[in-house]
């Protein structure tokens, strides 16, 4: 159930017998020659609407622009400072949790908004308690990386081992192939790729990741292997959610 | 083209022939008793999607999120407050105009987000031009309200007259049903319906307007006049951001 | 009754028949070669008292800089930032609330500042429906923009025609002119005048309106018009002040 | 000269003979049973135009509300927080040092507004600093407390001792007497005054100053006193001032 | 060599050789029934120290203060907001750029610092990055955190297994026993702990974790044990310090 | 008693007997050629816990970075801006105020905190109050300059006369001293100091006090004075502190 589909009277019958909600959380970012800019709110938005159906939750609007600083060298990149996302996420749970919400799963794509969205948590949690909201020790926020599941994980490492990388990786490539078979993309990639620099300023990224990828050869991704992902994905974190319903 | 279905390498291209980007901005929040709660972002992106195809310009992520607090005493309702929504504004144009962006034009679906989103902008010229960037002075941001569009406008009068209203309107009840069919709602409207409060805080709205609506009749609307609005919106506001392009 | 005047004894028993208050807001900016830099703040503050003293209502303090950062170009202007405005609103309002005021109205010199105030409402509802203050509900801004007056108006347009213009308008000219006639300014003016530009960045607005003006002939200004122009202004505003004052 | 009385051309030409401007800045706050809540921005508006005039500089709009929080439990105070205010100060002063004023000189009418006020030219300089404005380090701002002169010190112990106290003072009442003798307040004032609780938060400053007064006695207070001792804080004040424009 | 025992002058010498710093960050928070509040600063001061003599680098003040909002509603806890903490690392860094640092080594004692840590080092680029410093693109932020070196990570599992735990350890208090064994204490601790509970807020956290441990046996400590733990981490920090040092 | 070396179950048990709290504020800034930089912090953590013992009061941790943006021209020196200050100590404050804790004593080593740490108050107090802590209007801070001591100030003056000055001062040094002997520093000083110029902006007051000293001759301090100034201003902190305790 997308939320952004129903209506005020519909979220209204569903609070009687769930305050869950899913949130899916991507970034707006290169993601080197042959990904797509909208890779992470793309992988996040499709694995949140698989989990929604899977476990009857409603999914909230798709964040799509998250914390990537570190990308911004390269255009079309846009980010959220980390204060002005917590500040965000601050507003959107708070709204929520005082209509009677008070799971909140942020399904997430991109590695770089973690920190940043455990430190927006903690800042909400204090929020809602200085409010005295009377649902407010109840309101509990987590995070679940769809490509840290161990089943993505390892189909990962079987299919491309190495050349997995950390940014612009097949995994993810993959995903978007198979969810936007039209905008699969064939640009020749360097054999060559910069790996193993830590992530410091924007500018510093660029140098040391030419061409935006980390690590990964992206042009072994196909829509099947996306397809693979995808379910794999889904079915792990709606386990997951399903169990975060249940933490009192 | 969709920004998030394009590479950075795409928009590095694009920038040689235009500095102009596209931005759809909506908000979630309640519609009345039949309303989505995506209304006024569903609208905004699809018509920000048709400009794009008419002119050929990129469509940044949709901002599915933006200023609703006067709506937040009803469930399935996220608003940011205004003072988060400029630091977001501020910190996506900033990145954009970095790599050489330097039209903004947001296609808005939501009334509620037009001061914000001025008051925004004067925020980011500001900032813009303390950041010393070699084409501060060339950054400029619009607004383009698709409901304002005059063809819009007159066509709403013609096919509603007064029970257009000014919230949850039959017309923007249509192209949400022209967009997604499947999510088309049926029930009961009050034929009262209260009008011409002005807007307050969150709960004076709630009293004044108990289920939502503010003097429109929702149940007026049909896929079909949907399409219309959707295409003299398009129509009108390529026009408008072409002739924004052209401004110095 | 100027809050400024009277003593805390006096608003203690004034908040037993009444909890409005009047507060005028202008602007600190230029307003072409023979207009007042504080005319914002003049024409507010002087028909602010005269709707106070037709309404028995206390009038706060002048809000003497506003949001004028397209102005700043030219020296002598002052701006608030919009984010550092919504705060000053918030806090003032904020402690006016705690201590029994409900109505917030506003009168208005400045089309600048309309975009910010109303934000800046927004934010302060919020804040206040945070704090659990018994009256939170109850508390409602207005804006009042005394140039925006139907009768004021009207007088402009007879008078003036095209050339009252948008900025350094000869009405508000002439509102100065009428409070302070020991401050009219006699300077030759182009007959060319900028105007249609929309407004973008200080830099922008002073490369297209070069003197200040925006398409207005203040030479036309005359004291007995300001008179005429004020009187107008404080009879409209007064009765929407009543008219605020009655809202439940 | 009041900077809202003259025109943008006017400043220009005042920049090229001084960098100087006079900031009044008072407060909104209860000032005892006969003391008017304007009292502090009376006062330094008054004597900030009589500097003004005694010294050629041009005089800023009055800050009438400055940080006034531990006064918020009497009705008819506003007070900015100092987070807010510092924002302010900065964006008046970043405002006038881009146009080219270099010289702030704040005329003081409230004590509490001293530290905040100190805070805030240290956020300022560093903020200045941070645009690289090429007249960055010669921008400087100081406070003059007009109710600290030695010459006013010296008489307000000479005509009323201890009975001077240090709020609701009869010095600065007698100065508003002066400036408006219409709004002379006569209550009977309880013989007995606290006197010697440290401030701290608003709820318990009510509780140790019932009626306002810290240690005063304002019924000494006459429109003749306030005459005096605005001519002596005039002169005093202008001294300073131009001394401060000679600091290179 | 600290900071704060050395002069402007001996600084300026050094950045002639190094432009690294060592920060160390703890926490003030409470550490189970046996653990000191201050068990994270002491254990991140006293290995910094020993880093700082190791390699010859500068140690910067500790960071007393950090994120520890889930410890809160513990007595004797104290923590800044993520928000907060956010500026303040914002603010140390800039000036200390500023000065011609460009290498800023955190030697950490609190998991609950790391998430904002790191969101505060990208919001810290980027702001260096927009003052145009010249040396921006060097300045580079690092996280050591003592208790995550292989070498005591091993340590600790061979001494405690599973009795490690994750919060109040017997590792962490072995350390403050080795620096501090004057403040050793005694209290017998139920021999079940709670564990595995993921972190929410501050009222869940205690709920859950009733005496403060998180799964483990801090009576398993010795001052001995903290001195080898001491010593590997001494070695293992100052082997990543000095590569760190050598990131281009 | 240190905080950082009991446990949250000794906070428990002293909060029976006391709500009062010391906390040591320093800076790190440069104290001229041979003053620590740590100075400020140094001589008040060890005066606080000097007052600590003698009161059976708690100290908190030091906060070593105080709002020293005036020093930053001169390397080494580490400032927050006054606007994240104020944020700090509202979070200390609050944390512990909802702990219990009611009576906040500073000791102060830095002049340059004093205007920050009291608009930070003022900020708390308001913000504390609505919070609706149930011991809100208990809550009280306090600062403690020790160099203001008057038995400190008298001995400074007998022992260097003016030769004390105003910044790295001979008394401030020789406390250092005589905690840190191994940290005495001998360097020839120029025997002409700047004094009397006002501090405005880093760059200004690197220009005016070009070796960083304000007035003073460091060379006369011995650690036998700084074991006297200690000892004096513990003695009288103390009485100060137990004092302020018994405000109600």
């Amino acid at each position: 159930m997308l939320l952004h589909l129903i209506t005020w009277l519909e979220v209204e019958a569903y609070l009687q017998k769930s305050q869950g909600m899913i949130l899916p959380i991507g970034s707006t970012e290169q993601h080197g020659p042959t990904g797509l800019i909208g890779t992470d709110a793309i992988c996040a938005e499709a694995i949140a609407r698989g989990v929604g159906e899977a476990t009857q939750a409603i999914v909230g609007p798709t964040i799509n622009v998250g914390m990537a600083l570190h990308h911004t060298a390269f255009p079309g990149t846009i980010s959220l400072r980390p204060s002005t996302m917590i500040q965000l996420i601050r507003d959107y749970v708070t709204c929520l949790a005082k209509a009677g919400f008070t799971k909140f799963f942020f399904i997430n794509g991109h590695g770089g908004n973690v920190a940043t969205l455990k430190a927006a948590f903690a800042e909400t949690y204090a929020h809602i308690s200085d409010l005295n909201l009377a649902n407010a020790q109840l309101v509990k926020c987590q995070v679940g990386n769809w490509f840290m599941c161990s089943s993505v994980y390892q189909l990962a490492k079987e299919l491309y081992g190495d050349r997995e990388g950390s940014h612009a990786t097949p995994s993810e490539v993959a995903v978007t192939q198979y969810i936007y078979p039209e905008a699969i993309k064939q640009t020749p990639l360097s054999p060559e790729v910069a790996s193993g620099h830590k992530i410091y300023g924007a500018a510093d990224f660029r140098l040391r990741y030419q061409d935006g990828r980390m690590g990964s050869n992206p042009a072994l991704a196909t829509p099947e292997h996306g397809k693979q992902f995808y379910e794999l994905a889904v079915k792990e974190l709606s386990k997951t959610y399903l169990e975060f319903l249940n933490v009192e």
